[in-house]
Order: structure tokens, then sequence, then C-alpha cells
């Protein structure tokens, strides 16, 4: 099982960075996303996490608003503390909209969804479903989230 | 009383442009901010809607997702249908965060907050308080939200 999840997570980091390197924005966002939740679906909160600018900046605003992508990260740990927690983690209704800047440059996106977690286990997040916004910035490393709001 | 609301929203209005002409870009949005408060306090939702770009890709996400300026104004108006549902509306907390793109422009940024209502009678929207995030674009018509996420 561990063996097949690492293969996903190969795949989806390669039509990760395929995308990228085609230009195809609006695909990169979809594929970063799908490699997202192939990193949750095997209870690797790290590699949930690269998805996010690795900024002091970075913001999720969930039943409170935290800032800094450590404290985010602290918080996914607190909050899901076994795989059995973390359960399976599906997206629906992805709405991608590009933010080109008038001179041209695609560097913003922002993305709305639903979310879904089918699980056995509940921790200190009670969350099954929710809507969330997600504002994306196309930096050095591709394709980031600077700000998540989930409810 | 009416008349004192109308001198606040052209105090208002007239700092929004001048933040917006002296090239204030956090200036201009906390003005366009709180010029929607005073609309809102003097019971005027389509004054209030002023700050929303006027399209139908704008979304708002409140108790459901909802895109479109005119659908999200009826929401307004069906969940807000007296001043007395409508109250006194405070923002707090707000930070501001200029996304500038490589090209130097400074056309998108985003706003995380809090808001409050103080209230005397409750329609359709029950909730006084909660956290707002706002995706902001600089078009033609100055600094507008094309993104509400409020929880």
């Amino acid at each position: 099982m561990k063996r097949l999840y690492a293969v996903l997570a190969l795949i989806c980091a390669v039509n990760t960075l395929r995308a990228q390197a085609a230009g195809g924005d609006e695909e990169a966002i979809r594929a970063a996303l799908t490699a997202q939740t192939v990193a949750w679906n095997r209870g690797d909160i790290p590699g949930f996490m690269l998805i996010y600018e690795n900024s002091p900046e970075t913001t999720f605003i969930g039943a409170t608003l935290r800032k800094g992508y450590g404290p985010i990260l602290e918080r996914y740990k607190t909050a899901y503390t076994t795989p059995e927690q973390m359960g399976t983690l599906t997206f629906a209704n992805l709405e991608v909209r590009m933010l080109p800047c008038s001179c041209g440059k695609v560097e913003f996106a922002v993305v709305t969804g639903n979310f879904h977690l089918e699980r056995k286990a509940k921790g200190e997040a009670k969350k099954d479903d929710g809507t969330f916004s997600l504002v994306w910035r196309k930096g050095p490393l591709g394709w980031k989230i600077l700000l998540d709001h989930t409810s």
C-alpha cells in the first residue's frame, strides 16, 4: 500500500512539473491540488503542506486565523495526530480563476471548492465537510497558496 | 440624522478618491472599507455593494457560495430587509497585504479582518460576528473586491 502511495505521489509530482513546464497554469494548480490530496491520504502532513508558500505571511483561516507556515504546519500536526484521523480527503466543485496583471504576467489566481473527509476517527479537528477559497501566487517554486480560508 | 450620514458618506468618498489619487494603495483600500461601513450603517445596501467588482465572476462565500454581483446584491437585500436588521457594522483587526506583480504593477491585494454587527433585530442572516478574507483588484474604477469569504 505504501509503495502504491509512493508511485501515485511520484506520478502527481511529475504531472505537476510537466504542467508547470508546459505553461498550463490552471493545469499546474489542479495538479498541485491533486498532489496535495495524495500526500494527505498517505498521512503525510509535511507533503500536504508543500502547496503553501513557506513564508511567515502565509495565512490559514479556519476556526481561527493562523499566520506563518510553521504555525499552520504545527496546527495540522496537532489537529490530526494519526492517519485514521486524517482519513481520505477529496475536493469537489473546484473553480480556478486566473488573475492576470495588466502587464500580461499571470502570477495570481484564486480557487474555490469544497472538501470532504472520509474517516473513522476524529481528533481536535471536527469538520468533515466545508468550502474553501485559496489565493495563489506563481513564484520561483511554481504555484503556491498564500491564503487559505476554509469554512 | 440622514444629513449626517450623507456628509459622512461624502467625506469617505472624498477620502477614497484622495487616497487613490495619491497612489496610497493600502490607504485607498482602508478608505473603501470605511466607506462601506458608512453605507451599511445608513441602511444603504447598493452603496455597501459599490466595493465589489460589478462582474458575473465576483464571488461571495458565506453560508453558501454565491457568484455574480447581481445575486450577491439580491442576497443582501433578502437577508437584511430593514435598517434594524442591518444595525451597526464595525471591522477590526484589518490586515492589508499588497501583492505586487513581478513587473512592478500593484494590482492585487488581500485583506483579512473581523466584523461585528450591533443590532436589535435579525432577519434571515443570523451571524453577528465573523472573520473575512477579501481579494482585491485595482481596475479602472479603483480597488474593488472580487472574492469575499466570510465565516
